[in-house]
């Protein structure tokens, strides 16, 4: 029998960690284009394919909707010619208004540049062009909170209605983007996502629109959901930033004294334009750098991860366990992307303690944080 | 300190993601020989390798199985002498008996050329050599359902006994395969594998022999459950096809009005001989041709999700959340391979809705498709 | 439309198999430097750099933990004024003592040169440097098990407090180590983590030192967890096999007949110097080298399967299903880096068994192995 394993190749260098290890590589099928995003600068090809899709003709108007384009193979559906209602509140629930924008802007990854784990200096500049949802004033009238990664969180209990006035802010992007949300009810039309012609009135925000969507806080919703970006360029837009965190409570239950939405993802070369990839946990790498939770014995502590990239991820935090929804006590849960994970305990145990993915490659390449409990 | 990581290599190509994003390089075990699957025309190798694998002196007769063949490093163990007996269904059971061959088939991967989700065309030839189960009317006189990906969804009750006679009908591969499956019970006559010098009779069905499986549904059977080729090519045959699953329910439980087993794979050029990788949901990529599975308001639905490849996967539906065996609310659950994930609603949200896998890439690669509501 | 999608290139070879399956590539950050671990050869850089970290500041004497050192960029919190006292057994509970050393070894990963599985033969040599946590008797006087991997499974109650005399016996590699656990209770002083200059007393052991861990076993502790090294080379030491398993039991709750910690890791050229990568059970790799686990019907058995590499695994037995955490029934389920999935059930099902991991590329690589029923 020949040997089956040829030997392995002593040239690969450290550029294949940033390529294999990172993973950085994926497709964007835009409009009528498919993009490769693979290296720098395939995001500007992204961008440019965005750029030129088409306003979908069922936009126009409801009639549309019930007949294809000439030309193209889409079939009609009785899908197509349902109307739906906005939903109201339940009896005692609210209405939950907030007004957000999709706004580019500067982003560091290491403002620091230190990893404060290691006590280590991480060189080299780290700041991009990102894509955030920004939380703004009623009417859109001024910031009320930063344009940055994650997005604000949303919070609401069952039988609430989530009100979202969404205004598509970008200067220099000439795409349409969206909100599109997990874990709470919504009809086609708030549903937030581009699908070709078969796109609703929520799916296609372009530059300078606003658009309303509705969501509904039924009992199921109960939880810690994401939301992102869906619409024509939505894989590269989530990647640089659009993504935000909503959390449905029970009526009337108590808010954790401790509360914090923990998005794990990696902003890499295709994305960035950078040198290098980073393990990211909220736009941030590197302890230091990433956020700082604070609690105090005592205290009722809930964090929030979620997946937001391509890749499966999980959470450990340093001197502590906890009870799965399944009831099994556990300190180091997987979590995939847009997947939720809730870390959930009454705080017992002071001490600086570290939390990260316990992917090691990812730890080791920023995935980690300080909890600080006096 | 240096810095520590190189720039991200500008020269990596759409190539890269295909053969990254995808990861298509496997290894075969077969036989006497490893053979390394990881480019196209590396499947004919690992065939040729099958093909040379000799039927294990186990299966001449009972007696053989006790002494190890000369020259070999097997060890006798009191397992090798132990004797089966076939199991027969608990009292108010039922012998529920199928028909099913192993074949090669032509089969399409994208048969509309269409994205129907981005209204894009998909250029390019998508048709291969599957190897599939294909279900038979009794004594294999005549095709009772289509030769595809995947094989025939098995149905039974606990305390029923599942009859399998399977042929293999292969024509030009000249290899034995097998049907493993999962979640019943079975003695290890019917297991299913190929074990070397350590096989059962179900272990190694050649072309033209067949073999009756038979695998009890015991309470913990209850659930859905993927099976698959596990003879001395497995992992090759199960990539390019050889799979389906099985639903065992509980005694006179009711059948939800819709319910559809959904497989996540890839298929990929090593396996495939194409140009491309696919992300496929039941062997096929792209909105339109993967299932288009539709419900009324009101219908309990239940779709089994299985991984059925070297990846993980996480699997959303747009407009829906339910219950997860922990009984907490999900909308995107992670999968493994051969694991399964079942989703479970009754429809309350009528509307064209998205479902795919949340890897960004796997989506953007074809794995997704449409749930229709009315 | 241009067509989106390159061919695949058809000179990947074997190489890339080992490459990009065994995703070989991995970053240590180690004190002042970050050193990527991606070819043969790479592991020397990392303990070159290990052996360069100094003893953290604020190990030389608690008023040094208060105020960072000059140049730094450390805040100091109160988090590092706080001080901890050695918890104490609770009532009823008991003081469980172990002596362990960390040694390097030499560790094959294939003793019999063969793929019981398959009956073919693997060949070349799988003999490298491991390091490892070896038991030893009450004050460090002889061996009281082996040098292998895993370390010794720790065995406790709810309510016992586990102490663990550790001593550094490495003699060529000059870098400290620890010993983090999972799942039970300790104060900062006992997290077994290098912190950089956050570091407490357990976080940095260096060649010829010897520190006692004191961990608390509370009710949320029970189940088995993984323990390994945590100091500033963890990624490499623990990928080269520091690690092993602790168990917590309720309150004189019976031993399970069968138990066994199953870890799946893989062992790569970067880490081992070999010419190519196995997918581990254990350190060892292919059927007949990985554990043989043997039962008899009736008998209890528990597994406890841990992830120990940058890979997601899945766990499947042949012939078996069991009640997850959640109660359902599974027979394949996903386990991440450092998580644990326990296989429960009585036995009932005699034969020979193949156990393994189900992504294939893996299982196809070693990581599979025997369950003897009787």
């Amino acid at each position: 029998m020949p040997d089956p394993l040829e030997p392995f190749d002593p040239t690969s260098s450290r550029r294949r960690f940033l390529q294999v290890g990172a993973a950085g590589a994926f497709l964007c099928t835009i409009g009528g284009e498919t993009v490769s995003v693979a290296k720098r600068g395939d995001a500007a090809k992204a961008d440019a394919a965005a750029a030129k899709v088409a306003r979908p003709p069922s936009l126009v108007g409801r009639a549309a909707a019930t007949k294809p384009a000439a030309g193209t193979g889409a079939k009609v559906e009785p899908t197509e010619q349902q109307t739906y209602v906005t939903p109201s509140p339940q009896p005692g629930g609210n209405r939950v208004e907030y007004w957000i924008q999709a706004v580019e802007t500067k982003w560091t990854i290491v403002p620091s540049k230190r990893d404060d784990w290691h006590d280590v200096k991480i060189p080299g500049t780290s700041t991009f062009t990102a894509t955030v949802y920004q939380q703004m004033t009623e009417g859109f009238a001024a910031a009320l909170g930063p344009a940055a990664i994650p997005g604000p969180t949303l919070h609401a209990e069952v039988g609430d209605v989530i009100v979202v006035h969404f205004r598509n802010a970008f200067k220099k992007l000439d795409q349409a983007v969206t909100m599109h949300p997990h874990g709470v009810k919504y009809n086609p039309e708030y549903d937030g996502v581009y699908l070709g012609q078969y796109t609703r009135a929520g799916g296609f925000i372009e530059p300078g629109e606003e658009f309303t969507y509705t969501w509904e806080c039924v009992p199921e919703s109960v939880g810690a959901w994401p939301y992102h970006d869906h619409g024509p360029n939505h894989t590269l837009n989530t990647f640089r930033g659009m993504f935000g965190s909503l959390v449905v409570r029970e009526k009337g239950a108590l808010v954790p004294a401790v509360e914090q939405s923990l998005f794990l993802h990696q902003l890499q070369p295709p994305v960035t334009g950078l040198k290098r990839s980073y393990q990211c946990i909220n736009g941030r790498a590197y302890a230091g750098n990433t956020p700082i939770v604070r609690a105090r014995v005592g205290q009722e502590v809930a964090l929030h991860v979620f997946g937001m990239d391509n890749n499966f991820h999980d959470f450990h935090i340093h001197g502590h366990r906890w009870k799965d929804s399944a009831g099994a006590f556990v300190d180091t849960p997987s979590v995939g992307p847009n997947e939720t994970t809730t870390v959930h305990f009454v705080e017992d145990n002071p001490g600086r303690w570290l939390y990260h993915c316990h992917v090691f490659s990812h730890q080791d390449a920023g995935m980690a944080g300080w909890y600080l409990v006096e």
